[in-house]
């Protein structure tokens, strides 16, 4: 076990973040003589998020990390004797002080992985007591980082490849972990880069970010620096007091804007200069702390102006309130126009006495961000729209659509017999027995179906005609899979791990790689047509046995 | 600083936990001479969550555990510097790495006090950069805990105070830290526990659980408990085989309830009967994991006389799927049944022959779950409903109805100079100053208003005509309050705590007492009336002047 070597291992494994019942259940379990009954637990989910037709499996390595760090301390041991019968047997609490997860096997859907209803995210395996323990923190752990990894998938596909993704939303999350989680897999689901820091430090997510509306405000314009000088970029030549020369170049700037030099707000300019003191090679502008047109646009513009005068590029501006996409494109035009040769300038709207010979401009990047959902972000990322990077905070963290993905947690088999819910409420019946999990895809690699079959069943072979059952069907049907991919592979066996993890960045190479696979009816938002999961003939020959009251 | 002492503390303080732009700012503020400047944020919501007019501030704990802790290691400070321009000044880091709040001010709302939009929770002053690297986790920290105590008073609010609500939603959170976030703050909303252990080890919120379906589907029935003798309850006399005892009892009540006796599922039973042996003093069944009529309740009818005979009272049942109310409704006709003199005896549906003698059985709670939601809760809690204890998930959790609060942290002052963001979108405009705030309140106790002033006008008297503004009024309007109650309290002074924080139980007692003197209009949960929060006649000509952008 590498916990001691893991820091983070030791804050998230708390083994009594889990409801009371896991507890009292143990309790139970012990008493009844069970608790080192072989079980088995599926994790899975029931309907595919956010009326759409796929989810992607994420988590897992937060599993990994709790499962090897499983351990009741003493003061663990103690508070549940605080809330569990007084007279209970003290032989349970010496029972409790040695569990571990040493007897635990884990198969899982890798990180990444397209995940459907009624697969096995994870199938857990082991001491009836322990693996019934983990119920809670495992759902805990995979069900919202799978969320919100599919919510960005989708916001990916709509924002199309070539906008750049940024997550921003820590302070919209359910605290910090919430925060840390959501950035991680906002990041596995194919976002580009997150403004949370942690994520950058713990989990080697890109990190992005340039400054607020506070910083803007805090500046007056009657502020001294203490040091206003800016070496040029090729470091040869005298330093230039950058605030001085921003003002010459405002001047310029607000002719051939049509703005009177005293309009720009010189607080918001002492502001740029201060931040372009310290990030010569990475200035932006937020734009809209004042108004836009009349002082964030024209201070940007002096600034970026000066700096490029002794060899910087600025990179970006940022817009956060207003209609995000048609300031996007009236910024470019003036970019644009102020890059180009005169024969594109003036816009109307421009004095008609110059250029500023600044190719660069063009390409400056613009960044949008408020509030931006999946309707907006459709709009941000039409054809021709001339936004690069979109900052998404609540609606990816907090995954307003459905901000719970609904995991649970099955008991299949003890004793190698199999187990099965059979509640009135059809939806909450559960699929017995120990179970392998393939995907037939088709001639083209993309996936066709998958097929739950039981684990001694031998592994179907591509080429092979199959007969399968798909959900509340009369009949079989037959499904000839070009190539078949077993799903879930050995992640923990007793314990140990079996081979590394892939990294974040592999995993979300997996997901980028399966979404492009899938067909693009199971790739809509909002898709009538379900991905199927069948069942082999005889996992339904157990489901209706059953089913039936028969014993198995 | 007591972090040392708090391991609580070192999980959850994580100055990094922040947003990127808060350490360029931060160096921004530094290249600019500017770190040390005194500056005052507030953090407060633009409108009360849900559709409501009210809500509850919570999260200050967190927040004091946070900031007292707050310091940057090395390795943060290395990996800020990795992610930071190469040629960024040594002495920039050698800043961070002295960084505490020792020079930190916080004023805020006490927990569970009534919260209303554009008044402050906290105020936070001190050095510029250190106050403005606050920002994100500030917010982290009280937006979700406000959000989800809101959320749980709602519910309370529909529920009456009658039912027991438990919170069960660690498996919908984000992540273990949203978990145990969600059920601390719940509690302090109103519900009466949580089945998160870790919340009841950590906050001291009270836990309940009993059992799942996974423990039912478990047994078979063909299991032999090591040891299945219950001694009496009193403790005297001979043990008695619960089992053997039950099946005596069960041929009587499925006689009793019309069914064959080979109806009720053998496993369940087992299972029952290993939760009994267990927990005698508190036995409760899980009706509906095969079905609830023809085998969940004779099964705990069985096994909740066996346990009566030996003078145990069984507590009581929980269902989980189908129609709750009506289940419960018909449940407790049968227990009424059972329990009351023959002439309540026997229903339709029951045979005529005897009783059982059992009035305890009367009383047993019915426990309901199952995605219950603002609308269903209504439905259960109605007049004449038979339902006791209430268990809510996600829809307490995940706040589905808004999963964000939407907090903002803003810069009101620097170096004692009023600041303002005045962007295009007066929704996102702020207030300028550093402010004092008061709940102005009527001859009954109930709050009117809440009035922001700046902090250096004299406090408001009770009885005291006061000319104040409405948000957006063209003209003041005067109101004489009966009582005025200052808002704000001094929480830490300089890094020091100054007074001990109220326990949680206590918040929670000032939540319940706070609504309770809201007027039923703003108690309500759809509210077309907001709640006013004015402006003192000073505060809005500030606003003006700066509108007109005349300097302050």
């Amino acid at each position: 076990m590498a916990a001691e070597q893991d820091p983070e291992a030791r804050a998230a494994a708390r083994p009594l973040l889990t409801d009371l019942y896991q507890a009292t259940m143990a309790l139970g379990y012990w008493r009844a003589g069970r608790a080192r009954d072989a079980a088995e637990f599926e994790l899975f989910f029931r309907r595919c998020p956010f009326g759409g037709a796929f989810a992607l499996a994420a988590g897992l390595r937060d599993c990994v990390r709790f499962l090897r760090a499983f351990r009741l301390r003493d003061a663990d041991v103690q508070f549940l004797a605080s809330v569990l019968p007084p007279d209970t047997d003290p032989a349970f609490f010496e029972h409790l002080r040695a569990l571990d997860c040493s007897e635990v096997t884990v198969r899982a859907l890798p990180e990444g992985s397209l995940a459907f209803p009624g697969v096995p995210l994870l199938q857990v395996s082991g001491p009836l007591l322990v693996v019934q323990l983990l119920e809670t923190p495992l759902l805990c752990l995979v069900s919202y980082a799978s969320l919100v990894a599919t919510n960005a998938a989708r916001l990916r596909l709509i924002a199309g490849p070539e906008k750049r993704l940024l997550e921003m939303g820590l302070r919209r999350a359910q605290g910090p972990d919430g925060g840390l989680t959501a950035s991680t897999y906002s990041y596995l689901g194919g976002f580009d880069s997150s403004s949370n820091v942690l994520a950058g430090q713990l989990r080697g997510v890109p990190v992005a970010g340039t400054l607020a509306h506070s910083f803007v405000t805090s500046f007056s314009g009657s502020e001294v620096p203490p040091d206003p000088m800016l070496a040029p970029a090729a470091g040869e030549g005298p330093g230039v007091d950058l605030a001085a020369k921003a003002q010459v170049w405002l001047e310029q700037v607000c002719a051939h804007l049509g703005l009177g030099v005293q309009e720009p707000h010189p607080g918001e300019r002492a502001a740029f200069v201060a931040y372009a003191l310290a990030f010569p090679r990475a200035f932006q502008g937020l734009l809209d702390t004042y108004s836009v047109w009349r002082s964030g646009l024209p201070n940007f513009l002096a600034v970026a102006l000066a700096l490029g005068e002794l060899g910087y590029r600025a990179v970006g501006v940022r817009l956060d309130s207003g209609d995000l996409l048609q300031q996007a494109q009236e910024i470019r035009k003036v970019f644009r126009a102020a890059a180009a040769q005169p024969e594109g300038w003036p816009p109307p709207f421009l004095h008609p006495r110059g250029r500023f010979q600044v190719p660069w401009l063009e390409s400056v990047l613009i960044v949008v961000s408020n509030n931006i959902d999946e309707e907006a972000l459709a709009r941000l990322a039409q054809e021709g729209s001339e936004v690069n990077v979109i900052g998404i905070g609540t609606s990816v963290v907090t995954c307003p659509q459905q901000p719970s993905l609904g995991g649970v947690y099955k008991l299949v088999a003890v004793g190698g017999q199999p187990r099965m819910k059979l509640t009135e409420d059809p939806e909450k019946q559960t699929l017995p027995g120990s179970k392998a999990a393939f995907r037939l895809l088709g001639s083209d690699g993309s996936p066709l179906m998958d097929m739950l079959q039981l684990a001694e069943e031998p592994v179907p072979q591509a080429g092979q005609e199959l007969r399968v059952w798909p959900p509340g069907a009369q009949e079989p049907c037959t499904v000839r899979p070009a190539q078949v991919e077993p799903l879930l592979r050995l992640c923990l066996q007793q314990g140990q791990l079996c081979e590394p993890l892939p990294s974040l960045a592999e995993s979300r190479a997996l997901a980028q790689l399966s979404l492009s696979r899938l067909s693009p009816e199971h790739r809509r938002l909002r898709s009538p047509a379900q991905y199927q999961v069948v069942l082999s003939e005889r996992l339904q020959a157990l489901v209706n046995s059953l089913c039936a009251g028969q014993s198995p």
